[in-house]
């Protein structure tokens, strides 16, 4: 992959067509049959494009790097990222639905107990229970609204896990960890790496203050912990390095997010694959890039459930006749990490790509799955160079050099 | 591949042969037949090469981005193309055939139209005809010498088309551009991007202001506009770096001048595929290294006739025993870029690779074509590690650490 700045000097705006179906964690392993999920699965449209498309096998970082959904993601929408690294802050806040703003600083908290010396007994406040959770970010919303003239905005997440965003002018990110990591160490402050982070610093831990004052009778829950507090990274636009209009469909908030951070038009999705459809034909004239994410191969791969994972799959497969009845000029149908239900947790494997366009040349592969890619024509190759491979089939760009 | 420093401490001198033969633009995309040129053309000896050879794909740059002949050449030479970028006035004036020196700042120039109100009107002159070109040059070039004691060499191109050497010490590169890029606006003169590049700006705004005034009488040409304006830039020579002695062998005058750019000799070669590999066999005793350039392949493959850039790869299939004859430690057969005959242009597509030695690794490749090379012993590979491949196997390189 070219630099941002010379890949910015080389697209072209055409109104060619490009949809990225990205199946998450859809590459796999051997399953008690000795067949991955791709190889179990019946997938009749998809085969049939292999064998009229260029395949491969993408890597997200390296080999052997297994990777988060964050870095996963950007690297399929053509962003180095090692160079965008996004907080663990961040992704949680984009997780529960929160759109962020250039002055936001998030940070992912966790409810916690202490003693009273302060030290923490219990870094999760003995998983208290989701609605508990949300009883006491109330609480809290209601007692801590500004600080220092920071806005302070708190949401719920699942048992112990909740996010603030700290927002406002002055802001600097990351920050330490307020966060002993072990229990039986003292509660601790956010710290700055350098003094830019300090006025940051103060309102975090002015808020932990206060929240240890608000809950000091909320024992197991009576203190919080604070990590991945950073700001959200200037990313340049897809439209900006691409020239493209893109478009998100997406049922899941952290992939809107993401999407919404690359400056993708996050669409109305509903929550079914079949609604995901009806919002591409919905909005297909609308767009030129479309980002179509199907979530729930990655969900039944980290359960460890192989066969509902082939019936993503083979759901998946049943529209891919919807997405080709669009005519796209070009369509690329691959995962973002793995995710081996035998493993049941992403992995280090690279995802199986199909790219479908009047420009490939064409392999001996003739169906989509992790063995079928390897006698495709694009061979190994890194998940950053998905974009590049993308636009050149769409014709969106010249020469570099002369 | 090492950077350049590493490469020079492990290259070695040693009396064995290369000979890279580059088939401008030879890759390419099925044609109406289903078939590439390669898969097309009857090519025996280089089928029969196949089967005792490594075969491989190499990608100019990275895997969809389309290279310019420069960057591409440049790659498979062993230089960084991203580091080594050449501006567009350097190629122009080494397409014409002009030597350059390192105190030279080419610039590609057009005739073009401006009203009395110095608003451009025609940014190419109404693609005046390459005569009236030749008599303009001629014109400026007796009024216009030296402009602040540097010297001014001006040379025709085609059509609109001219090329502007200043030539002298102090010089500076690159700058931004004499042109308004669109019609309808003023002229703009060169800017330096900095404060060394202030006098080279001014050379060229006084020669843009010159070349106002001798044109007057002269429309639809009565200006200029100025692009790529930079220096050569310094690249270390193949010798040194690699302790080969090179030569070039090729019949356009740009591939010889980026042969020359990197310290090849520059063989009298003629202008057939006949002529050139009468240059090869005369000199086959003087030096260790030959580029052997065919340009056919991407002229006809830039022209969309499929049928004759067939014709041209049938044609350097029956010099390859002529060749072989020399016995060569290492031959190599591969592209710069692909051309396809189907997009008319140069593409990102990988280029078909073949290297004969006496230590490679054997695949299972039975014919020199795009589909074959993914079978071969050398996968997907960059461009620039070809240099490293033809050394090695002519035994020029030694350990990298201990």
């Amino acid at each position: 992959m070219l630099s941002e700045e010379l890949v910015k000097d080389i697209t072209v705006k055409n109104d060619k067509k490009i949809v990225l179906l990205v199946m998450d964690g859809v590459g796999g392993l051997p399953g008690k049959k000795g067949l991955t999920e791709l190889e179990t699965a019946r997938t009749p449209n998809m085969d049939k494009l292999a064998s009229s498309s260029a395949l491969g096998l993408n890597h997200p970082i390296s080999p052997g790097i297994t990777p988060g959904s964050g870095p996963a993601h950007l690297s399929l929408f053509g962003y180095d990222p090692i160079k965008h690294q996004i907080g663990r802050g961040i992704l949680e806040a984009l997780g529960i639905g929160l759109e962020l703003t250039p002055d936001d600083l998030p940070a992912r908290a966790n409810f916690a107990t202490k003693d009273k010396n302060n030290v923490i007994t219990d870094r999760r406040a003995g998983r208290i229970p989701t609605e508990k959770n949300i009883e006491l970010c109330k609480k809290l919303s209601e007692k801590i609204k500004t600080l220092d003239g920071i806005e302070v905005i708190i949401r719920s997440g699942k048992e112990h896990r909740f996010v603030v965003v700290f927002r406002g002018k002055g802001l600097y990110g990351p920050l330490h960890d307020a966060d002993p990591q072990k229990e039986g160490l003292k509660i601790k402050y956010a710290q700055a790496f350098n003094p830019d982070g300090e006025k940051s610093a103060r309102v975090v831990n002015t808020f932990i203050d206060q929240v240890n004052e608000v809950l000091k009778n909320d024992h197991p829950a009576n203190t919080c912990l604070m990590r991945g507090i950073d700001k959200v990274p200037p990313v340049p636009s897809m439209n900006e390095l691409f020239k493209i209009t893109p478009a998100a469909i997406a049922t899941y908030p952290m992939y809107k997010g993401l999407s919404r951070l690359v400056g993708m038009k996050v669409l109305d999705a509903g929550d079914t694959i079949q609604t995901e459809i009806n919002a591409l034909k919905k909005n297909w004239s609308k767009f030129d890039f479309f980002y179509f994410h199907i979530k729930k191969t990655d969900s039944y791969g980290e359960d460890g459930n192989f066969e509902n994972k082939v019936k993503i799959i083979e759901e998946t497969d049943k529209i891919i006749p919807d997405i080709l009845g669009l005519k796209p000029d070009v369509l690329v149908i691959t995962g973002d990490h793995s995710t081996p239900s035998v493993l049941a947790s992403h992995s280090w494997h690279p995802n199986p790509f199909l790219l479908k366009s009047k420009y490939v040349r064409i392999g001996e592969s003739k169906r989509f799955t992790e063995k079928e890619c390897l006698k495709g024509s694009l061979g190994h190759f890194y998940s950053i160079d998905a974009m590049s491979l993308m636009l050149s089939n769409a014709l969106k760009m010249t020469k570099f050099g002369a």
